[in-house]
């Protein structure tokens, strides 16, 4: 077989190597537009980095306040298996303020190209040669496990890179890093650089992804000779982010064979950052991304019908997840089929025929729901839809005041009117409904979601919500100019569905 | 300089390589879940993408149904540069159709893997043999230009493949496509198998993220001899989507100088797809992210402001883009002071060092816009805020009726009392306040953004606004479990601070 990434004097087929990961969530993942992250988020963030079997875990960078090093000694203090470092840039007070912080070790950058050693800083290359090896020396002689990180690697002549890490071996470093800062190189540059680092001593990897290079970059380096990832959960961080340890570890896992990580709490770590971070999944992002599990074309559907791994290069499992297929535009009769069934609606092959080419013609230009296969399934078959849940009436207000809203249901027939308070309209509006049903409103809502909302005040929404009661789930969508209108009429749509008999 | 896609006997360094695109968003990218295109945005898409410099442009699968098959029409007879090509199962009445839409070719999709001809078809590599010939000649026949796509290729005997190849190039196919139709390979299979299908005849790649590497696999298979790449505007696509055209085109121009579209382009692509399909941008994804050239953090910030290139990789005008500096939790003095000089306020150099201790502070937890910053300037100063525009009472009703609110609002000391209506409560309330300030109210406003909501119905919102006024431009964000009030308060903020001295 051909062997790309060991395929080259400097390189070591990815199958032979053994590579663990420095997660950065905590620093670099925080350094991201907008990104913040509380002590107490930051350590249930890295107990379940623990868990899964990251090494090493960056807790913050100490310089940056009271908070930051609050929140990293609430980390050190978590006794976990992985080793807690804070980052330092190269003066003694970040050593010392770290050491406060009673970690366990420092990523110490300092910078190694022209640009940011004269540019940035205004040093000299033997003055930064100097520095480090004092810096490195304190640290050790305080104890701490030291990685030196040389600032824009990628871009810094490889000689003084190389002289950079040797002195800090020299020095007691305990390993280096390959910085691709500012996410520039290709994976030539890579294993150009680490293969030359990895001759010094213990290496590791610090790629970005703004050229979408990220992973091969990680992968590269690798096969290079470095046995440490720096990464980031989803990939958050400065700019187009670092590169993502789910990622990595899956294509490792999957193409090489190699473990890194327990892979099956993958998803739950993608939520739980997303969660904290702000920092939304896009649909399409690999491995953790909503979608990336999920069929609707035809082809697809019908194929993952016959053969689960038909479409899929490993099962959703694999990173504790499961699959989903969902109707649209391209489906086919294997998925209507499979979607009626699951709400025991019964049909012939010619109702089947037809229902699939109004669900096709409606996927145009919108998603298709449950409910909205069923409302197809009812008109192709003749049947009357017997309401037992329909909305009358909705009046919201909210202002200054109390958010208050009323609802007039009919509901088996009798009109009931109710009314509720909440913390918005829409919540007001919920509690009403709720309100009026009485006990048999219940129905769980397992999800709202409302896109984000961008363009206009005037813009319209589209609400989706997903509501179980009696083990049976459906999912509908309405979408409306006015949110607590879509809200309320696709709750009622949902509990409708749920009441039918 | 070690050459990893040009240092194997089957691969040559990719700055050597002459690589084109078949932009494939219109029909793998509108097969992700929820996505559909309307004939205008297909139009307006392959406009763009023809403009861009893309050679072939997928324009979707005819075999779809009536409103597809009017789309492609529409895109054929745009007059493009580019060639507009069907996708096609292996069925003759898959053909049929396209011919019927007067495309200039098709993408021919038979099944490679055991397990697609087997399992999904039905059928035997013989079969698959004898109809695949059939087909490419009656294609040719009618003036086709055919590209045979080997589905499940990176799963395939490479035998099997090989002979598929050759079969179709003797039956007059143009190219083969080497399809890692489920994002399986690493790069050395790719690197196998395209450099088997290379020595066939020309060679195009398909690729997806699901392992994080469809960049890696599309740049591996440049180096082993594909020279036309499919991808995707975004990566959307199925599952976790196809190859981002931008990324691989920004990574052969910037790592390689190897042109293949005007990338001062791809933005606009970027956006102009985000719209249409709905599928919104990750804020950190490469190139097109909206944080893929912010810089937030003291340090990166202070750098940039010294050297622009100092954290970039490549200019953000590269790729149609501007470079953003904000303000957050490890946000430094260079960029506060930044931030201070645009709204023309002047501080003491003890006043800035306080202010940026507060902004970092306030940024534990949120995002900090010109109004915190502003807002924080005063207390620090001693300056007392003279409130230009004031809220003192929100109403807004909404539900079955027409949506109506009512502000009582104080401007420059007066009390003014108006009503609006609107689409839903936010756009009645601003309505209202925009009635109220008369025409003073000459503000723009330039955008209207709310995080997807998810979580539940009492989850607390987030709206931020940008407004301008006089050539001067105000972010601010208010948070409100109410999305009415929030976009209320977050506005007349705005209105304030525009109508200040």
């Amino acid at each position: 077989m051909t062997d790309l990434f060991g395929g080259l004097p400097e390189t070591t087929p990815l199958s032979d190597t053994d590579v663990q990961f420095l997660d950065t969530t905590l620093r670099d993942g925080e350094q991201a537009p907008g990104v913040s992250l509380a002590p107490t988020e930051k350590v249930d963030i890295a107990r379940r980095l623990d868990r899964a079997g990251v090494s090493v875990i960056e807790a913050g960078s100490a310089c940056t306040g009271a908070g930051e090093r609050e929140a990293i000694s609430r980390v050190t203090e978590a006794n976990l298996d992985a080793r807690v470092t804070s980052f330092c840039r190269g003066v003694r007070r970040d050593v010392d303020l770290a050491l406060d912080c009673d970690v366990d070790g420092i990523n110490l950058v300092v910078p190694a190209s022209d640009r940011h050693i004269e540019g940035k800083v205004g040093s000299t290359r033997e003055d930064v040669l100097a520095d480090t090896v004092e810096l490195v020396e304190y640290a050790r002689d305080h104890g701490l496990w030291v990685e030196l990180l040389g600032e824009d690697g990628s871009r810094a002549d490889i000689d003084f890179l190389s002289r950079l890490a040797r002195r800090g071996f020299e020095a007691g470093a305990d390993r280096v890093c390959y910085c691709d800062t500012v996410g520039h190189a290709t994976p030539e540059r890579t294993v150009e650089v680490v293969s030359t680092l990895a001759e010094c001593g213990p290496t590791s990897t610090h790629t970005h992804d703004d050229l979408g290079l990220g992973v091969t970059n990680a992968l590269a380096s690798v096969a290079a000779g470095a046995d440490l990832v720096h990464a980031t959960v989803n990939g958050v961080g400065e700019r187009a982010g670092n590169v993502a340890l789910e990622e990595v570890a899956i294509a490792i896992a999957h193409g090489y064979g190699v473990e890194t990580v327990d892979t099956t709490l993958l998803y739950d770590l993608a939520r739980t950052v997303a969660d904290a971070t702000g920092v939304p999944l896009a649909s399409n992002k690999a491995v953790v991304g909503e979608n990336a599990f999920t069929h609707e074309s035809g082809i697809h559907t019908d194929g993952t019908l016959k053969d689960e791994a038909m479409y899929e290069p490993y099962p959703p499992e694999t990173v504790g997840r499961e699959r989903r297929l969902v109707l649209g535009k391209h489906a086919g009769r294997a998925g209507v089929a499979a979607a009626l069934e699951e709400h025991d609606v019964q049909v012939t092959d010619d109702e089947l025929a037809e229902i699939t080419d109004r669900v096709t013609d409606l996927g145009e230009g919108k998603r298709v729901t449950d409910a909205d296969v069923l409302a197809i399934a009812e008109t192709v078959q003749g049947r009357e839809r017997e309401r037992r849940v329909e909305l009358l009436d909705l009046t919201a207000a909210s202002g200054s005041g109390t958010p208050t809203a009323s609802v007039r249901l009919r509901i088996n027939g009798d009109e009931r009117t109710a009314s509720g308070t909440g913390s918005g309209p829409v919540d007001a509006a919920v509690g009403a409904v709720r309100e009026a049903l009485g006990p048999s409103g219940d129905a769980t809502l397992d999800s709202y979601h409302v896109d984000a909302i961008t363009g206009g005040t005037d813009a319209v929404v589209t609400v989706e919500v997903e509501m179980t009661r009696d083990g049976r789930t459906v999912s509908v969508a309405a979408s409306d100019a006015d949110i607590t209108r879509a809200s309320v009429e696709a709750m009622v749509e949902a509990l409708d569905r749920l009441h039918a008999a």
